[in-house]
């Protein structure tokens, strides 16, 4: 089983690498871009066959690892 | 228009974010975990309507500046 995290800086938390990207697609000359995020996205291999627990399981990693919750939110997606 | 790009290592090569992440998730006693992987996942807000055009021009920011093709893939997903 697979779990895809995505881990973003909360709305309103300054995205230092976001506004360097942005700043760099405008150097490029691509005009049409309005603002740029960037975050991390984490995929685990699970050795775990119930859906409901790896959920659970990988919600606990994030919350003591993969993410900082102060400034930080998150996503858990499992696929088969 | 929203695009979303991910941006991941190649498989074969070696992510050493991944093994860092995995080994401090075995150290908290996760052992479910086989494998851990670590991309970027970059939200693009665009002035464009035309999701064609906006396909297209994300796929050339990737190649020119967000991805590394020799080493990393990319995805791009257009959302309204």
């Amino acid at each position: 089983m697979k779990a895809i995290v995505n881990v973003f800086l909360k709305p309103g938390v300054l995205d230092s690498q976001g506004k360097a990207v942005h700043h760099a697609l405008s150097s490029l000359h691509f005009d049409n871009v309005k603002d740029v995020r960037v975050g991390k996205q984490i995929v685990l291999q699970l050795d775990e066959n119930d859906a409901q627990k790896a959920q659970e399981d990988v919600e606990t990693m994030c919350e003591e690892l993969l993410a900082n919750t102060v400034i930080e939110d998150y996503t858990v997606e499992i696929v088969q």
